[in-house]
């Protein structure tokens, strides 16, 4: 496909458009900013062993009568009937998670890695890895598809301004191109928005439906970028440390 | 649904999430820049009397047979054994077409009238009459979607662009709200692209596939806004002057 000997990087929307994109990237970085991504980022930097997502909540009672340790996050909130849901700060200094598997269900996050699962590498991005997760992309040489969550298989803000940054840093190499509006348009929304995340979200959807649920520690949290050296990486349907 | 007496405008980046705002929109405006909207402004402003959206090349080739006028284009190009495609310069000063009924049918434009002919009010917009068409919709007390083409079930950034423009001009009448992501977005796009459509649109995809097709005075004309003060609108399956 390509003219040139640069790779790819592109930013697809929701997962719902994953197919229009697929099996064009060796690389699938999953985006779930407010909070499913941020959540495992912060996971498996505070010492949980693995994450196995899972798509239905179905898939999780049945991990949890198997006697797993399951999260469950619907619609911003934990489920009823499970302990904890996708707060990263859930995940932290917690010590009955160290060195455990836990397993994970969300509105959009654990449905993107599901999605993806096929291809060669399936990474989870979030603001709080950016940095890292941007030199190690790099180091690749490789095409690298960022793949936003979405809002119920609609486009979301927080997730486009990940992928932006992530795309916007993988050009700036001269090692990357890119071809899509989706991709361009990212890179625009980012550069807009890299001084302020905060407020340049304030007005997002997914935001202003946490802010109601008072979620506004985390969501502080998920948008204050580069609090984590780690890349968490899907291996025979487990996310562990790369 | 709404908590004020505000009417909603939103923005749907594709024909494919249609779906997914359906039903909540009493009019909707579909978009395609470049250039199967910009062509109908362009039409009914220089004597055409309706242009008949078709979606596929069956349907317009038995259009053909029965002695109709038909314009047919796929990937910006015209269809072989037909006489014109979907520059909006075709429809102008041309004698053959005055007053006619026209049949056309295009890659992506035509697709997304197709998907949205159940909304009460179908109009046609593009950045040709884009003051004109603002006003009448700010005028309406309706809620309005902004229904973009795209390219080939993708997000692309001229349609973003023209429908962030709408959306900004309907919001700032303070008498328009918006919940969605994708609107805000596209109102972001739009005011950084605003000053300069040209430049802005330099690396976007379509463009790019145009230019090679050596279609440049297409597109600056596509690109030039307010040119026209006329609102097409899809009335029994023919798209007419308001």
């Amino acid at each position: 496909m390509n003219l040139d000997k640069r790779n790819r990087v592109e930013v697809c929307f929701t997962p719902e458009e994953y197919s229009n994109f697929k099996n064009e990237f060796e690389i699938v970085v999953v985006i779930d900013v407010l909070r499913a991504t941020s959540a495992i980022c912060s996971a498996l930097s505070h010492g949980v062993k693995a994450i196995i997502p899972v798509r239905t909540l179905e898939e999780a009672l049945e991990y949890k009568s198997k006697g797993f340790i399951v999260a469950a996050e619907r619609k911003g909130k934990i489920v009823e009937g499970f302990d904890i849901g996708n707060s990263p700060f859930s995940y932290m200094n917690n010590p009955t998670l160290f060195n455990k598997e836990v397993v994970l269900t969300t509105t959009n996050g654990t449905k993107a890695l599901d999605i993806a699962k096929d291809a060669d590498f399936v990474v989870v991005g979030s603001l709080l890895n950016l940095d890292f997760l941007n030199k190690w992309l790099s180091s690749q040489k490789k095409n690298v598809l960022c793949l936003c969550s979405g809002w119920q298989n609609k486009f979301n803000l927080e997730d486009t301004i990940c992928a932006g940054a992530i795309m916007n840093f993988l050009i700036n190499t001269g090692e990357f191109t890119s071809i899509e509006d989706s991709s361009i348009a990212a890179k625009y929304l980012y550069l807009s928005a890299k001084d302020n995340y905060l407020g340049y979200l304030k007005s997002s959807s997914h935001r202003r439906r946490l802010i109601n649920l008072k979620l506004n520690k985390d969501i502080k949290y998920c948008l204050t970028p580069n609090q984590t050296n780690v890349i968490p990486i899907l291996k025979n349907g487990k996310i562990i440390k790369l």
